[in-house]
């Protein structure tokens, strides 16, 4: 398996652009983002467990039911969510595809990020059409990835290229997400597309595996979006034997998959809004997996250590404490923990009690830009790792003030 | 009922004081603190959940077991926690008070506060003794208060008198809680002083009533400390007829002690650290008490809404996210929505969806310093309120760099 460029466009068969259309005042922003399959393709998607969903959840949700999809709508700028009319915009959306393209709606995916409650006018982004057609492209993945940003500021793709049955197959994505990013079950909007021929039911397993391991691992703030949405296209272009059930190829698909989603989790994480670390809490001895896993988010979840993270400070205490309140069952006294980055690993803390270190050393680890926060429970052999950012004064700057 | 001063020397035979023995660098700041009953009391303690718990907490609750204690030691600038010789020292302060003041050691109360993981020396505090025991009076309220302070910035003390079968009875208490308060089921320093008579037993269920409607209903950054800790002694010296079973006196007493303990959470939210603000979210309209309290607290502990209201921006999208992600079975079409100041009132959301209202006016009601988040579910009769405060440049600013 290789990394490859081009994104959503790297698989055979798919087109995206993006454009501004109006919805965002800021004329240099991109807002209105278009993929599409030259097939129509298997497709599954995971949604926000939030109570409060956006209006397009409902619609993709529909749309889905009978796992196909061609094309995939999305607007940034407005959520599109607590609005009296939403659904009826949404469905305007998808609409809008199908009258310019010849695809039939229920094969679009719509979605929407932006601020919450405000209405959405269907206007600009019908006014947008012409051009957002024009600008599909097989290059056109960075225009996408671009026009689903909203307080990210740097666009977020990634793929691959693998081998299934002698075909070569690529995986690629684009993901946008920086604030109220705490997945549960499914985050953020994520587009990923492959040329992998596999039927709806397998893809539909595929990523629903991979989401608990990656996107459900993720934190920035806390906040479980109202918008949150994985989907992935699969249009079979590669011209592999069909994946229908579990095996070698579902094995090396769902690696393929994951490389692409832990790249796409590691740059919204280090991207969280206004961060200056990307924080890695890998936790290793645990009992079970669940408990693993509970480890890692709540470390990660700590305003107070993501607060010591961004001043560099080797506040081991806090690991500690978000670890006994994280609600897992682990014994105290076996607890280990070490910082690490590119700058080396240093040891803070053994059996619950803390170690005799060098606080220059710790420091010139922590100033790194990338840290990883090993927590050994020495306790069994399940393992879990999670994602976050550091809590800086610029996370209160841009969320003090984030409409007006 | 009415408020009264002197916080936990407000009670009859109570005494308190407070000094600087060494434990801080900075000689201005007292970090040893003590509280004295005349006669012994029946005493109840609630106790934090995180499974990291600092050796006072191992102590005092062995201590405790026959519902009686005398003397309460507090000192600030040390935890004693994740230290491998903890409860040896915890036990030192304790036979300490017990051979300067000739009381049983089993009858002492103690509780360490400041930073998790570094070595207590008993040094200063033996040293200190003395000077402490000098300092203990019936005006001492305010430096034993002092004494307990971290990232304090205000002292937090509270007392009301009552009268109980024709006999005036006073209960105070002193709380000490700025940061890591995100309590479970316990929280922060809490030390209640009151000269009611009433069994250990009855006292220990007038505290675990009240704390389920008060301290755990507040949250200053969802991270739940090692060394909460909220302690009552009941001296019995106000000569009530003792009370041994539930009734009117039992219901007085509990409504004297809820007076303080919302003061203190009030206090303690409003100078959560680098708040700017106090928060209070107030649902009605709720099923059943559980929900009420699940949306009050996740809308309490919402990142992105208390940024919002540090930066005085009636975002209610937030608010109705934190809602839907809170795990409560709600409506979201039923969710009504209106922040009130003592600038005003105005209604923000109404079934779901967003009204149309005054920028200006909710500007003007969000820039006051006490703003509540009403929250009308509209689905049964429950009711509940929680505490917490904005998210601002100083809370990173003080956690980023805490320890140096």
């Amino acid at each position: 398996m290789k990394t490859v460029s081009k994104g959503v466009c790297a698989a055979k068969g798919f087109r995206a652009g993006g454009v501004h259309c109006g919805i965002r005042k800021n004329r240099t922003k991109r807002d209105l983002s278009l993929i599409l399959s030259s097939v129509p393709a298997s497709a599954a998607a995971v949604y926000t467990r939030n109570l409060v969903k956006g209006a397009p959840i409902y619609v993709t949700k529909e749309n889905l039911k009978d796992g196909k999809a061609q094309a995939v709508i999305i607007n940034s700028g407005n959520a599109n969510t607590c609005n009296a009319n939403g659904i009826e915009i949404a469905e305007g959306m998808c609409a809008l595809v199908s009258e310019h393209l010849g695809i039939d709606s229920s094969l679009v995916v719509v979605a929407s990020t932006g601020v919450i409650g405000q209405p959405l006018d269907l206007e600009p982004i019908k006014n947008g059409m012409p051009s957002l057609i024009d600008a599909v492209s097989e290059d056109g993945n960075m225009e996408a990835a671009e026009g689903i940003m909203t307080t990210d500021t740097v666009v977020k793709e990634a793929a691959v290229e693998f081998e299934i049955g002698g075909k070569i197959c690529r995986l690629g994505g684009m993901a946008k997400g920086s604030g109220m990013i705490h997945p549960d079950m499914a985050t953020m909007l994520v587009f990923i597309t492959t040329d992998v021929s596999i039927s709806p039911e397998m893809l539909d397993k595929a990523l629903k595996g991979d989401v608990n391991e990656t996107f459900n691992m993720l934190s920035v703030d806390g906040d479980t979006s109202t918008n949150d949405m994985v989907t992935v296209l699969a249009n079979g272009m590669a011209g592999n034997e069909t994946i229908v059930s579990e095996g070698d190829d579902f094995s090396l698909f769902m690696k393929a998959l994951n490389s692409v989603t832990v790249s796409l989790c590691r740059m919204i994480a280090g991207d969280g809004e206004g961060a200056t670390k990307l924080l890695e809490c890998s936790v290793t001895g645990a009992a079970d997996i669940k408990t693993a896993k509970t480890v890692a988010k709540s470390v990660i979840c700590s305003s107070l250590l993501k607060a010591a993270m961004f001043g560099a400070d080797a506040n081991w205490g806090r690991v500690l404490c978000a670890i006994g309140y994280s609600g897992a069952d682990i014994d105290p006294l076996k607890v280990d923990v070490s910082f690490k980055s590119p700058a080396g690993e240093i040891e803070v803390c053994r059996n619950g009690s803390g170690v005799d270190f060098s606080e220059d050393e710790a420091k010139k680890i922590l100033l790194e830009k990338e840290i990883e926060i090993k927590v050994g429970l020495n306790s069994g052999n399940c393992a879990s790792k999670a994602w976050g950012c550091d809590l800086t004064y610029d996370y209160v700057k841009i969320n003090g003030d984030y409409r007006t």
